[in-house]
């Protein structure tokens, strides 16, 4: 099984998070990487890692014992702006993923896994350019996708997620929270049998029969029942302040529906800040992401945290059908 | 240093938390129980707890090796109707309340420690009663109030509570946030010089500058500046995903003000489950409570913990002045 990687953009820590997790033998699977070979090069000089690098002219083309790069040939050296935005370092960034993720939907590789993008520095040559995953999203030609937050013990998925907390409670529909619960399902499928799924309330003691609330009532509760006569382990609407410590430390789901973007993000981050790993449901092929940024102010220091992309690429490899 | 402790719901697990953390000498300081002494009776005999209680004619009539307690008298032994609702329970859990809040008014005892009451129950005799919090609110004659979870580590205060979610945005109005910041501030004070106070977001990534929400450029950021205009240590708006991580596991705040109910007990029941206790802020009285209900279904099995009272206990002393 063969995992494409995308480098992210150059003037931030994903470069040398791919060095550091390969010179620390953390990637155990063959990798493909998506770069500009320069910046890499640069960036291993830069660390002293001494990382071999190898110029790949595709997925025929591997070499054991060395990092296998597919050269986007658009950064030089002299291009690197470390810490800083920048447009072409942006564009560069972009191709990563076009190539990446067209090798994916090609076959070439089982699933991609992305280090971070800067959507300021992208958006200076791609003013249209609305956010990492809805590009790879608009590649694979779909429209309906989820955010799953995962860690070894657990999986949050989210009804919505960049939106004003307003606007998230707007989108508390059903036929989402139907969508959401089946990515979830199909998602987790692959490495369980039978998965478990928390909904979570959107109102305070999961609306109290109505009292604080009628999302749960009148959207959840259906939505849930639509996926229980599907056959689906489903339970809830489960009040959100008892739902992750039932998943997390009661062990009794393996994934939880989330209503909105802090309501699953609050107890992942505080589960495992520098280890969450950020997959998007509903594509085509298998993406999987570090869930962080670019990370300016820590960037070629050589002290950025490979946990999450370490993490990234064991789940990638999982959706992948790998053991 | 006397504190008043509150029987609570005879039907619930309230008598036995407070006859077993008496057992097992978890209760270190004077207390005066207000309740129903033929009740704490008949639980010691069922549950074999065999602690000393004896009748006291108030906060002048207290022996050393005794549990005292000032009689109600409302329930005889006849009227335990465990895991139910029961009208006459719900008075008289109602009557403790109201005997320990005038208690406490009149400088008797320094704070008072509730168990849990059941809304269902009191409003059979009195429909009127919204809340174990708002009854001692208005006894105290106090309209502004906040409510506090605390652990040993960590203590969250929330701009409101018990409502729907679309209805808690609309709360997220600067003076309502100055006056919680104020009160968190007040409260940690008693126990730490200079308290730092995180304050969260309302929307994801606190709003990213407007993008996803304008509560934390319109009512949140002025909130700050005015706090800090009064030499307050005060943060924010710090993402709500992040906010917890940086207060529970990096230390850097004692308080985090939260923006709605869940953003606050998310965490902290994930931090805690069964150790948090709940602080009524605003009070000209000290109130700390369990942070738990009155769990009817495993009244009288003597398995309900005591962590939520004990520590109820000790942030009352803290509170009140104590070391």
């Amino acid at each position: 099984m063969l995992i494409g990687v995308t480098m992210g953009d150059s003037s931030g820590v994903g470069p040398e998070i791919l060095l550091k997790a390969c010179r620390s033998g953390e990637i155990r699977r063959p990798v493909v990487v998506y770069g500009d070979f320069a910046i890499l090069e640069y960036c291993n000089e830069l660390l002293g890692y001494a990382v071999p690098l190898r110029r790949s002219a595709g997925v025929n083309d591997l070499h054991e014992g060395f990092l296998n790069v597919v050269d986007l040939g658009i950064l030089l050296k002299e291009d690197l702006a470390i810490g800083q935005v920048s447009k072409k370092s942006g564009l560069a960034a972009r191709e990563c993923v076009i190539a990446a993720t067209r090798a994916a939907l090609r076959g070439e590789i089982a699933a991609i896994v992305t280090l971070p993008m800067n959507k300021g520095a992208t958006q200076l040559s791609d003013p249209a350019f609305s956010g990492h995953t809805e590009l790879i999203a608009r590649l694979c030609g779909v429209s309906d996708f989820a955010m799953m937050l995962a860690t070894e013990g657990l999986a949050v998925t989210h009804v919505s997620t960049h939106l004003p907390l307003a606007e998230a409670i707007k989108q508390v529909k059903r036929e989402r929270i139907v969508m959401v619960i089946d990515l979830t399902h199909d998602a987790l499928r692959r490495f369980r049998e039978k998965p478990r799924i928390a909904v979570a309330g959107l109102n305070p003691h999961a609306g109290e029969g109505g009292l604080f609330g009628e999302e749960e009532e009148r959207e959840i509760k259906p939505a849930i029942e639509m996926a229980k006569s599907k056959g689906l382990d489903v339970t809830g609407p489960v009040p959100p302040d008892t739902v992750f410590y039932m998943a997390a430390r009661q062990k009794r789901f393996d994934a939880v529906v989330s209503m909105y973007h802090d309501q699953g993000h609050i107890p992942m981050k505080l589960l495992d800040f520098e280890g969450g790993v950020n997959i998007t449901l509903g594509l085509p092929i298998v993406r999987t992401s570090v869930d962080h940024g670019t990370a300016f102010d820590i960037a070629y220091k050589g002290t950025a945290s490979t946990r999450s992309f370490v993490n990234a690429l064991k789940f990638a490899e999982k959706l992948a059908g790998g053991d």
